[in-house]
């Protein structure tokens, strides 16, 4: 290819579009929203609900969760504490990409370890990566139980479940946390909404 | 949560937001622009370009290269055979979460095998991956050598360097064959762009 004389517009820089730029065309600011919590706490749920609202107010938003990600990128992924961690060490780099290129990113994994979830915080720096903490007790998880794996987990065929036979450790100091017990997708939704709009990810309605 | 009662609003169907209304939302839709060649043929450069024009026209685009790959997702990988095809396995495999979000995504790796760049195909479905030939041959690639790397792989200083000490396998049925030898970045990127407006993945100017 001939060299080319490089744009004399000021939006581009040479070859590369900035992520800033990238932002100010799409008018919202990249992040990864890291919803953590036991199994049936409600994180795919809320992501999803969340996932739905900004999409129907013209905000770029996408959900990574076990459906999208156990199927393909992590097929070759068990469940064991290594697999586990390069599970959640994949969906950190794939979720930067994301916010890389711009999209309100939500996570919805239960990623029970604390070690594995500041890295991916560390990954995207701070400012962009925004924990939250579904807090549902083990107790209301265990009693939804919507797939019936906590009674698989409690007579032994599942193995290394989080909240019975594996660890779950929860977040220390989460940006926000999410307690669902007596309260609507909506509002729950609605809450990580709220802190998208106080802190600029996303604009005003 | 309480059980609350399905929206009524028939935009949305249950909890999922589906590709197609987010496609419906975005105005655009979601498909992997794969190109493949060799190193220093400009697949890297014409992505950016792509990329850097489709956002100035409020397109949502976003290019997967070795700069934003290798490093985090991919970093646990050389360049063994099996390597690379866990390289390009993972990448078609985040690639299609990306057009699934809705964003025309440019992929810009040399991807040497057939196989592996079949099988990204077959994970996209056909109409949303489109396979483009950067054809700039060999003796172009190594009369350029932007990085000195062909000069390396002559000398034995890099091994198995495609073209030089590794195979490349160029595509048989390319949706399209990009010729750069005698042409600038922009005619390039352009004839990307005119094939994406013609089959409806962007809106027409």
């Amino acid at each position: 290819m001939s060299d080319e004389p490089k744009s004399k517009n000021i939006t581009w820089h040479g070859a590369e579009v900035t992520q800033e730029q990238r932002e100010t065309i799409l008018n919202q600011k990249g992040c990864v929203i890291w919803f953590t919590g036991l199994s049936g706490s409600g994180k795919s749920t809320i992501t999803r609900r969340v996932e739905q609202k900004l999409l129907s107010d013209g905000v770029h938003a996408y959900c990574l969760d076990g459906d999208n990600v156990r199927h393909n990128l992590n097929k070759d992924l068990g469940f064991s504490p290594e697999d586990r961690t390069e599970n959640i060490r994949r969906i950190g780099a794939v979720a930067q990409l994301f916010a890389d290129a711009g999209v309100i990113t939500c996570t919805a994994f239960i990623s029970p370890y604390r070690k594995d979830r500041d890295e991916a915080r560390a990954l995207l720096g701070e400012g962009r990566f925004i924990e939250v903490h579904v807090s549902t007790s083990l107790e209301e998880c265990e009693k939804r139980d919507p797939k019936g794996l906590y009674q698989k987990a409690r007579s032994g065929v599942i193995p290394n479940f989080t909240g019975v036979s594996a660890p779950y450790e929860a977040p220390t100091s989460p940006e926000l946390v999410v307690d669902t017990e007596g309260r609507t997708v909506d509002e729950c939704a609605d809450e990580v909404i709220a802190y998208l709009r106080a802190r600029g990810f996303v604009p005003a309605p």
